[in-house]
């Protein structure tokens, strides 16, 4: 276990990015060196790192030589071309994008839920969908109390699913808004300061956009269960960077009572119930941003059917819904079980 | 049809006070005296009304003598300990508390929905609570296609429902937010610049809060469906002033289409659709704020029930979620049909 890694960040100037140099540095991860990696306009520019500056490289399929491990947090197309050439270099790569979390060959992976998924000879690994992880997080464990049948999720998804530019356009046309100025958006496809909109992926024939497709395809994954039913509408709110779910799920049979979900989401790793009904307090954004725990609260009986419970969940979109996971996913490959590589 | 009546408004000074006299003066409300009434905290301050200042005077159980039409509000206990002076001077009485709303003698009107509720000797009409007025504006008219079974709903509520202090409170601490500090919600029971919380009215044994139950028995009452399965959570969202639906809507059988279900929204009164796929232009609260419509968009097969749908609703809490939909049983009561009453 003294072993130290040589560690290549793609998109590491990114929202995501950014995270996993912070959560490298918290959970100390032992590493021989850090190589930052982004696209050429990037490419000079210094990013701070354990009190010492790297200069960022351009990222090339050369990149990866002798490198252990490859963090990549660059969007789906810039994955296609180089996670190859770094498995090729030798390198086990965990991916954020979408490109390969679909693929048979490649484990979709949140470590609490699907380790099992993981193969000796899986060289890439997936992270799912942020909205997906914070949903399995919350429901997953609700499986030792009942077969699942069904679930009914409605989103509330922060500014930073859409990177960090999103993030400061959030941020700039709100500022705007108070001053009683209107400012056209720069990144949000409609006005954004006080107003929500439809997940402005592009809409399939069956009416549902691209997100809500993803959380549907790669939760029927990570849960093994290629028939579950779900419904998804995913929805932007003007929050800067945590993801809330309302979450029905239905049962087979008559929905355990709400003091079983509760003891089995306390003692559930990752998951933290806040669920305070005195106190009017529940899980909100403001809580579970910067947090690695995932809160879940607002556990009840859905009083329209007895086979059901609802849940409401907030999990830090950068962090569970993403860099932490990543590195989770890492950490298990790397640090705990290295027989499995 | 050339009456003139004598109106009285009940908390002339609130979000939704204010909201009906724009009404009032925007609809030609013929009028021949108005009389503001409010707590004693703003008597002797005035308001515009169709180019006069109106002094407002002090509510008491004598404010009504000569008046045709009271609007009340002013919270359930100012319309609980009023109404019935109201109405033994004389006035009908148009309330948008919850105080007499589920009253077996009293109708709670959506005008467009079931004005048939409505009986001659009736002299109390409530205004349902907005959440539950946005809803069943989008889910009444599907019943032309089917008999529903169960309403699944979560909200993004707007700040205008807790008030004007609310809305102000959201825009003062988004100022600090932004400004890199932290200040101490004055009116919000939780941070609010940037944040969402559970709707935080007492939540009562079966887990659900105020709100949520007002919603469930309001809707039954208003559809006369005394066993509608139906499941709410509500949430407050940093938005000012529209509220935000997402349903599913579950029928005793084969789901329409949603051609049918587009058609049916279309011709109905008071319901504007807006469900652009091509373009992800679907209902907005920065849309549907100041008007009197509620948007109806993201209708779609539930893919994980044949026999559902879903929509996404937003509609303007002040507007027909208070003060145009008391404005509209006014005008029916007084304008319209005069012989009901």
């Amino acid at each position: 276990m003294n072993r130290e890694f040589s560690v290549a960040v793609l998109g590491a100037t990114g929202a995501v990015g950014n995270e996993m140099l912070r959560l490298l540095e918290q959970r100390a991860f032992p590493i021989r060196e850090l190589r930052l990696l982004a696209s050429a306009r990037s490419a000079g520019k210094t990013l701070s790192f354990r009190e010492s500056e790297i200069a960022i490289q351009t990222a090339t399929p050369e990149s990866f030589a002798g490198i252990d491990l490859g963090l990549f947090s660059a969007g789906a197309s810039r994955s296609r071309e180089l996670a190859q050439a770094a498995v090729a270099a030798g390198a086990v790569v965990v991916d954020n994008s979408s490109a390969f979390r679909m693929n048979e060959d490649v484990p979709l992976v949140v470590p609490e839920i699907n380790w099992d998924s993981v193969k000796p000879e899986n060289r890439i690994f997936a992270v799912p969908n942020c909205t997906a992880i914070v949903l399995l997080m919350a429901v997953h464990p609700l499986r030792q109390l009942g077969r699942i049948d069904r679930i009914i999720l409605s989103t509330y998804q922060s500014a930073s699913g859409g990177g960090a530019a999103l993030m400061a356009d959030l941020e700039k046309q709100t500022q705007a808004a108070i001053s009683g100025q209107s400012i056209a958006p720069e990144v949000s496809p409609h006005p954004y300061a006080f107003n929500l909109f439809s997940h402005n992926t592009p809409v399939n024939e069956h009416g549902y956009n691209e997100e809500e497709w993803k959380v549907i395809q790669e939760s029927r994954k990570i849960l093994d269960m290629p028939d579950l039913k779900i419904n998804v509408t995913c929805v932007r709110v003007p929050i800067l960077r945590a993801h809330s779910e309302s979450i029905t799920v239905e049962f087979a049979g008559p929905a355990p009572s709400e003091q079983a979900v509760r003891e089995v989401l306390s003692r559930s790793p990752g998951v933290r119930v806040v669920d305070d009904r005195a106190a009017n307090h529940f899980p909100m954004p403001a809580e579970a941003s910067g947090q690695d725990d995932v809160l879940v609260g607002r556990i009840r009986q859905d009083v329209s059917n007895p086979n059901a419970v609802c849940l409401f969940a907030c999990g830090d979109q950068l962090r569970k819904g993403a860099a932490l996971n990543a590195i989770q996913i890492a950490e298990r490959i790397l640090l705990r079980e290295p027989a499995t590589v």
